[in-house]
């Protein structure tokens, strides 16, 4: 959790931002910025008026909360008529998170402070936490090293003709023995994930979820990850994972075969290390993360592989990296349509994919920290093949 | 997924509730929803007008929504221009869940539909989607036996000194490899939960998590289930675990012990078998769900464990079972504030629990079918403490 000193300048930072923005308050509600600011994540609501102090109301559980809260104010959520009272001074303007927020809770909101009027806070908050502290950069790197730490033992555990979702449940297995929390955090409406992608050969790789790597899950329920197919030699044996240590998600991708891969995979593989490092270099203060997509787009079509980048044709996503924090889909986005200038700091996940119908999906991810050297890697292992 | 003619039967289903309400057309926008009426978990939308043909629009994969999808009518996510084309006639009522769908996307489709005024189904798709088929049954039943075979082997990973985490470990890995699909729906916002709970002893009854037993969690930003507690001999260990298979979730609780517990513990326990069985007889059409909880939480004071019953004193959960089915928070809900009427077919979980300050958490849970005869309990194996 964070430091009290650290809670503060989070704060402190946000009121900043309402204060320039001319919003009076912000009232959090989503557990992943509740913890953010106030270091607990209890089932609570979190204002933050833009000068003065914050306070944490709480339904469940208080007495876990004062355990852990870095804030002073923590009390029991109250009434209607006394939240009202609290919070509902004539006239001000309040920022709440629309991405996350549900109607219902908005509408209930509105009814018990009528002299308020809301407005969108998302970017302001996704924002302010794209920006990791060295606090946190050091529990990103924790996170890596364990993940690594199972990385570099799936040649012990992944034979030929086992199915992928033995090999997913021994990814798992080993993560969550050395403290893996489990529940990967998605703030986008309509994701959700489950521990992360082990899949092999081609026919896994349309779907819901918003990679380039889907996976065919177990059901058309739940259409995503390893599902039952044998894993064949002389395939790609794509494992994308996220660690959860401390609240903090890291996230990596590296490929095995049993065997060999073919030369049009393997030169496949290798324009994912060249769009990579472009990437990487690019990844300074100022960058422009549409910009970096365009380049990584156009180094897949220069080798001639633009229609299977990120994607099956007909399946492609038009990113090439996204932010990791307290949640998988942070900002920034390395993608189309997001023209926002890098700030130091950030910590993005580096993803370039091919996906070759009929052969398989193969590719990299490392996450990188922005900085004026360009990213810098907390996922420390070697980006090659694990060949068996 | 469901057959065609149940698909079809279930948006047959809405399109009467929604006739009979005024209400022009829903347009659903959760996964959970739109799996149960189209048979495809894709990144879509589904336009059910209260006459006619449904519309599914999928952003993606338009070809997995086409291979799986059981309505008829399946194209790719129009532009806004076109969808306004589509949706957008003049002074119609439609119907969003507003429990789930976020501020933004509400804000979105009334911007591009500026004719329409949406209005909130929730309550009519929740408590639709409660009334199981024998089809459902049947999968919540197979979820159930796949859980049970779990359960049956923790005698032979359940040691005296592992860590919470470690049993939970054992759990997981288990059921993930015999299907286990891993994400836990929940429709709530603010609640998330992974696997479930394996908790020893006294110290894990505090929490966000709105149940009898919340489990301490590896750390405040994942404060829910196991932690690095180590189990101890003659205390009681409970095992509450979601098991979800073909997207349907089956819940249930067993208590082991390594030793023996003293007196208090084992009256606590036959209390809450014997509260199980008046909730079990209860369960029939047209009783009320607060009423049913009423009843429990008097048979709790009655033995003088009222203080102590659905969570540790200050910690208390206002309830007695919750349906189950795409989500682990469906309706019916045996809680104060549930007067509608209970209807057959309907799935609940049942488990009343005790958690005895110092001395740990014990009950009893299982999942029964909603009959003319009481409840019928899909999770058959019994229900006696396991001594090891």
């Amino acid at each position: 959790m964070p430091s009290r000193s650290e809670s503060q300048q989070r704060i402190s930072r946000l009121q900043e931002k309402l204060l320039a923005s001319g919003v009076q308050a912000a009232l959090l509600l989503m557990p992943s910025d509740i913890y953010y600011f106030s270091g607990t994540r209890q089932n609570s609501v979190l204002w933050v008026p833009s000068e003065g102090p914050p306070m944490l109301l709480v339904r469940k559980s208080l007495v876990r909360a004062r355990d852990e809260g870095m804030i002073d104010d923590i009390r029991p959520f109250p009434s209607s008529k006394e939240l009202s009272g609290l919070l509902g001074m004539e006239g001000d303007k309040v920022g709440m998170t629309f991405d996350a927020v549900p109607v219902q809770q908005h509408l209930w909101y509105s009814k018990v402070l009528p002299c308020r009027s809301f407005t969108d806070v998302s970017m302001m908050v996704r924002e302010l936490r794209s920006v990791k502290s060295p606090a946190e950069i050091e529990l990103l790197r924790n996170s890596a090293d364990k993940l690594i730490s199972v990385f570099r033992q799936v040649p012990s555990f992944l034979k030929a003709g086992m199915c992928e979702l033995d090999l997913a449940a021994g990814m798992e297995y080993r993560l969550r023995r050395i403290g893996h929390e489990g529940y990967v955090r998605m703030r986008a409406f309509n994701q959700e994930l489950f521990g992360g992608m082990a899949v092999s050969g081609g026919a896994a790789s349309y779907g819901f979820f918003d990679g380039a790597v889907t996976g065919k899950g177990l059901s058309s329920a739940s259409p995503q990850g390893a599902s039952l197919d044998l894993i064949r030699e002389n395939e790609p044996v794509l494992i994308d994972f996220a660690g959860v240590f401390d609240g903090y998600i890291i996230d990596m991708t590296r490929i095995f075969v049993i065997g060999s891969l073919d030369a049009e995979l393997l030169r496949a593989f290798e324009r994912s290390l060249a769009i990579q490092e472009a990437v990487r270099r690019a990844m300074v203060p100022g960058a422009i993360g549409e910009e970096i997509y365009r380049q990584a787009a156009a180094m897949a079509d220069d080798a001639g592989l633009g229609g299977y980048f990120m994607g099956m044709p007909g399946e492609q996503s038009r990113f090439v990296g996204h932010g990791v924090g307290l949640e998988l889909d942070e900002l920034p986005v390395l993608a189309q349509g997001f023209a926002m200038p890098l700030q130091a700091g950030q910590v993005v996940a580096v993803e370039p994919k091919f996906v070759l119908p009929g052969k398989g999906a193969i590719g990299i991810e490392n996450t990188f920290v922005v900085t004026s050297m360009g990213g810098q890697k907390l996922t420390d292992m070697p980006d090659d093949i694990v060949v068996l």
